[in-house]
């Protein structure tokens, strides 16, 4: 289920940058994926990679075409289906975040099917889960959690497995969302498995390890947010974590699409120690991710060294600040 | 998607009683929709209500075959297809709790579209979800709480819902599992529903409501089981009860199928609390459901009085003791 790389990352004609957030997060990342990018007439976004054909990214080696872009109401335009087939036609997969499957479009089914090629839909979860079991697993786990969806509990994980990996630590990032799957090459898209096997599924996708290999695994939503917090119990019972950083953003008064309060990050960490007691008993907070993205510098930095002085942890604004201070620790504590 | 009765339950060669038990729990909960019975030649079950063919029961009025037995290994025998095939040859649809679909058995499935008829299958939630909202919806509710699967939740609100009935109280039970949904004649597998959909779901099925009515919804799970908390808080977010009662079984020493310790009713309470105020500040236990069943009665009542002292809330045994107790505090305090 390891979507192959190097990959042609596909931004078609996206109007911006952010569009092409998943196509960034792939260069940003993992650059060493991301052979090059193909690019529609009008593309407002450039990933600052080689501009590659379909065919000249087959000639140098390319595995995958992956679509980088956000498609406009899931459908798919007929400018890309021409560059999807063509990739099959190749030799190359292609891996998709989008929400309709790939092989809904007769003509990407046929030309996967005759070329022998994967499509992969990473919004979906296609492989079959047992229930969990709960039996802790040797290796150590670190979890990122949220006041509320959409306050960079992806960016977080990744920046930590980039610390980690920067300090020669052997380090995983484990993704539950498609952008995160598309970045990683693989994962599970954790809010598309059943409800029964949310748990077992999380704990398929950080397998026992070395006792000092850590897995530091992407988290979704919110114990707190009434959509999605069944999908964030099952992963923290299932991800067992031995760690967990909480992730914020200060200035929301609402959870995302919600009428809901936004909780406090002390009310996070109380909830994620006592569910998480029933896999881990261990569990601890390992420290807080704030997102300053709305405050200017000053502001943030005084929020995070009240918060920091506050909760007695380590605290930072993963993109303003980086996390070396949490990681510091991480490796001292844990 | 409401199941049409009344209902002929088929429960074919049931080796024992408890094979036939979803037939039991029709005819215990729902007798006015179990217009009779169809066994097979070596049966060893008796439902204690009419025996009838599949042409009587259908000149009788029939609308749905119901499979009121467990299928070995979830195959479906050659004997029990002649006599769905026959019961949609005669203007009946088909209900059943099996793990595998009706419609995957070709001779079923061509049955029911030459005839025009609706096969059911109660573990399967087929129908499209939205995502929770946590808005706050009119009308009182209760649900039941586990601090294990398989503790008698389902019973406990089947009695609870009786109860209130019984007082005059405008009340339904709401079904969230396979033989809930066969008694009830509608319900949604919970379990079943894709991971992003679970509270989403638990708000479809207990909708807005008469501010004095009371849906007593069927639980799931345990907040602490590793396989299954997530299916139990996206249920809990989504009922947003006013009340909820805490099913246990005291001589439990780990969870169902797992190695974990089982929680204290205490700690059920304290969890449920927490986590229910997200989408109910106003949430309360209503008392506790003791499973006795394999205490002698001197003990269990023995139990049941040390366990009311000690968390001052009304408790019982529903099978050995009935909940009018809870029920009479209920009214009173909600």
């Amino acid at each position: 289920m390891e979507i192959q790389s190097p990959y042609l990352v596909f931004i078609g004609d996206a109007r911006d940058q952010l569009a092409a957030k998943t196509g960034q997060g792939i260069v940003d990342w993992r650059p060493e994926r991301a052979l090059g990018q193909l690019r529609l007439t009008g593309c407002g976004a450039d990933l600052g990679i080689p501009e590659l054909t379909v065919g000249e990214a087959a000639g140098q080696g390319a595995k995958t075409l992956v679509i980088g872009v956000v498609s406009p109401g899931g459908v798919l335009p007929a400018a890309w289906t021409a560059v999807i087939v063509e990739a099959l036609r190749c030799g190359m997969d292609v891996a998709s975040g989008l929400h309709t499957r790939l092989s809904s479009f007769p003509e990407v089914a046929d030309a996967a099917r005759v070329n022998g090629r994967h499509l992969f839909d990473v919004r979906h979860a296609d492989r079959p889960f047992k229930t969990g079991d709960g039996e802790k697993r040797p290796g150590k786990r670190l979890l990122t959690v949220g006041t509320d969806c959409s306050v960079g509990k992806k960016y977080a994980a990744l920046v930590i497995e980039r610390e980690l990996r920067g300090r020669g630590v052997d380090a995983d990032f484990r993704a539950t969302g498609q952008t995160g799957i598309l970045i990683a090459g693989s994962g599970v898209a954790i809010d598309a498995v059943v409800a029964d096997f949310i748990s077992g599924a999380a704990e398929w996708l950080s397998p026992a390890a070395a006792a000092d290999h850590w897995d530091v695994i992407e988290g979704q939503g919110s114990l707190f947010h009434p959509s999605f917090a069944g999908v964030t119990l099952g992963l923290l019972h299932g991800s067992q974590p031995d760690a967990f950083v909480v992730c914020h953003e200060p200035t929301r008064a609402t959870m995302r699409n919600v009428a809901a309060p936004m909780p406090s990050v002390e009310a996070v960490i109380d909830q994620t120690m006592s569910a998480g007691r029933a896999t881990n008993p261990e569990i601890r907070c390992a420290g807080v991710a704030l997102n300053t993205q709305h405050l200017g510098e000053g502001a943030a930095r005084a929020l995070v060294d009240e918060t920091a002085a506050r909760l007695r942890l380590p605290v930072s604004d993963p993109v303003r600040f980086g996390m070396a201070n949490l990681v510091d620790a991480l490796l001292k504590r844990f």
